[in-house]
């Protein structure tokens, strides 16, 4: 099957924190390719991953970095596809450095960016972005939203059945 | 013709800003539909809004707010589309505010968030997003991006050809 | 005893934080609920908790969240009780982020902010305010600050009489 | 009539910022006093006026102050009632220094605080806490907030109906 | 021995930092009183302290405090003796809010600011304030400034000397 | 008459500001001297200065300087004299770089740090060093807070007597 | 004569500020070269740039770019050449964005960055790195620092002389 | 032979930290010295260090220091050579006093500054100044870049072949 989302990361010390991406695509069975781009390191590969996505079948790109994060708007310059940026946290500046490089794009080139750290809620996004004209995807989203509601009425539920005191309890 | 877009704020006074990216679909041919919807002023509106928009046609959802900006978070929590946030630069804090108050948004619920003030790019990537299913779309942004870069072209060929002291002359 | 404080928090993970604002209220014996209400996943929930607030004998939310913490606002935009907010220190930002959301709310609609992790003070200043019309709730308040004092005196004056190094070493 | 909310600040030159406050209470007809109290030069003042102010009737503080924003926290220290605090906006700092100065108060000793410059939000937030057991002034802010909903929505239905080109050209 | 300078702290959990005063005036044969007087929980105690320093022969006073630290400033309005103020570290916020609650004094009511946690630079700063009019004192902190200038050029002899990756090595 | 106090800066751009501790200490009576000393430009120039001014019969010295602000720390460095720095605004940050860059001193060179811009303060404060063995000076020290309480009673006075409304037209 | 020095930036708005690192070259005698080239609308422009320079004769490449301020790391990715990034003060983060998207680069490829707004000084760093190996420029160098040491000094003799307020006076 | 960069720290316990500069040019085989030298501890050293740096070969100086780091620009002040500045990450502000204090220098004296806790790159950096005129250094650095980008690919291969699943599982 031909990916619709492409992941890439700047580096392989950001995968821990950019699979959380492919987990969710996994879980809504929404095809995505995976691979390290670092636009500083592999530009020419950068280049050539940003102005060949569409021709491949590439809907939406996802990328993550930290510190002075290009690698989002790099990409963002040379596609006409939606392009995702994740802010990865940094080691000394908590990702407020990532979160800069990356929101604060120039008129023109736009980038979709989530929260520091949330590559989940970008493969979400992602997920949305395509659901936007295929319905079948949209549901798959919908349902999730509704498990998640699920999920917290449960625990709100549980909550006021045992008290405070024994909820914090049993979380340890 | 049935909006696709739907462009909201949380005043009237974030119209100024907020109309940037009316202008830019306007350009691009792409039917929005705008208005003001508060969530501290018209939650009703709002959860009306929001719940009713895939239904109505809409695909994606552009929403502008400054200070404790919740307008696009919460509008997120209560649709499957993609919803793209515009932090509006408040009067005390330049809009720092406004930016975490949207991006930082928690799992299960990304908001697709621009730069400070940065309407026109939410207007640029809502049409990427549809573009990423509607050929006719995308294609007019890359002629967008090819316009712009044939215009930055144009200007470095200029400063190159009369010198920056005729250059920065001729601006003022 | 109907409760007159209403505890909500946006999360069960911010419940280790949270639960000091009900723990002080059990000392001083002023009535509350508790309870999960996420502004991003159970927006209906939240919706009926603050609309039907004032009419169940509530008389102060105290409303906690972490991140893009919307849950305070969104509550104080659909009740006319006082909402007190308790920014959680989030995992990225310390904190700031959940501060400036909960506290930068537009005119017309405020939010009684606390310190960053304030779950104790949102108790104590929902007591003050039950007090400003309770007298014995007020009497318990002053007495709790004179207990402070007291407290603060005594180490004082431990200080002042075993010396700075014999204090230090009797901390650990 | 006794004044039921006192309204102070640190210094004449925030009252332009502070008489937003006295401007709501007035439309809300809740009666209240002001006056100027600085912490760094009348301190006694401060003390006298914190110690008296429940004896005196008064059932709500609104304390402002900028920069090392001491005035809130002192008054909270010195009374059990509740002391709702605005941050002013500072010169140098944005009020950034004002809003921490107030916000991040210990363990015991609760500032309820507003956003910077958020006078008008005090005032409506003292309100709130007078309603909190008076129905007439609950009803009267419940009634406020009906206004603004009012407000907006025919803010939304003109600029839905003439288009925002029109309006924003009505706005100049 | 009266004592010269007055050390005190919000808290006692700020004596850890705190300490590092007392050591080096100890170091300094500079005579020193220690205690704990909190703005907000003991504020009578803290206007005795105050108004009562000079008199009692005191000619510096040090203050430490920690998040909306008040302790410095509110000393400084109730003595004309300088005051050092020191931003102990918070727990959400790293000290920034400390920092700002102490160093943002409005004009007539200065604090002398010093880092961080910089109890021990506090301390020195005391002395020298004292040796401004002392000759002896002035000349044990000159004596000082000395001796860490040895120290330091011992340091950089030996690694200069043996070469970083040896000097590293003997640093674990 | 010889000064006690020595007043530097690194620029005379920074004179309209640091001209603030000149004219509190005419005030006060308490002789200065006045110059311009850049740590970056002049830097043998700073070593003479801060070297010789203890020889010299300088007992305080008060320096102000914006950006990465070295002058203060620097001065400190070469003398075992009081150092006073003055954070000036700068133009694209606020006086945050230059409040960080003064006050961060490592341990056993401190900088007594008031607020940005705060060269009156730091004149009071230079004061307040002197009068910690100058009854005299201490004694000028509190008429001037005497006077400044005197002036904000007034004003309350007033405020109180003629109303906020009144008051506030009377301030334009 | 061959540029030895490249100056960039990302748009023609950057030129009012960027224009001073020319201005200094000139005064230094230093061939340069200017352009415009944006990492975002024209990458390609930006490739050919950064993979070309130093076989056309540059030495050092000076980029200047605001917001998410990708140019001046993106050039370094591409060439072996020194680069200096100027960050442009944006519009809504005062150029604090810029900063941290140029300086905050990952290891292997670092940016020399300079003050926000910094332009001249990068100037003058391209001529201090030429002049780590021309005698030269380095000499030229030495002679622009002793005319600022001049002017400073003259300034300094200036005001001792006249005094602060005849100085103020004249300064407007 | 001769050391041709000169790498500086203001203590010791910058070296765990400043050593990365040092590898790296033991790899790059460009010669170097190192030692401590404190702008605030040892002030004459650093200005014999700085005023005799050219004249002894040096041709590039890194200095690295923290919080009120204030080595590299007084380091720069005192000599025609680049200075390279590395911010350290300081234990309460995670280095921004340290960046704030070095990148944002006055116009005339520019410091070159890396990422906090960069060491690496500066090291990097410096040998791209020397190779900006020695063809043979500029060489290694290419090489070096190269070496990088075939790294980076045949991570990206493995993880493209063996999936993210498996290629998290082999880094712990």
């Amino acid at each position: 099957m031909t990916a619709r989302i492409g992941i890439i990361m700047g580096s392989d010390s950001d995968l821990p924190i950019m699979q959380e991406a492919a987990k969710i695509l996994d879980q809504f069975e929404v095809s995505y390719e995976l691979s390290i781009v670092s636009a500083h390191r592999t530009p020419e590969k950068m280049y050539d991953y940003a102005t060949s996505a569409r021709k491949r079948g590439i809907q939406v790109i996802i990328a993550g970095a930290g510190g002075a994060a290009h690698l989002p708007g790099m990409v963002a310059a040379m596609t006409e596809l939606p392009v995702i940026g994740v802010p990865v946290q940094s080691k000394t500046m908590s990702g407020i450095d990532s979160l800069y490089s990356i929101v604060q794009m120039p008129p023109g080139v736009p980038v979709a960016t989530v929260a520091i750290n949330g590559a989940r809620n970008a493969g979400i996004l992602a997920a949305q972005i395509i659901g936007a004209s295929d319905t079948k995807v949209a549901d798959t989203v919908a349902a999730f939203k509704q498990s998640m509601k699920t999920e917290v009425l449960a625990k709100a539920e549980k909550v006021e059945d045992i008290g405070y005191v024994a909820y914090v309890a049993g979380m340890k």
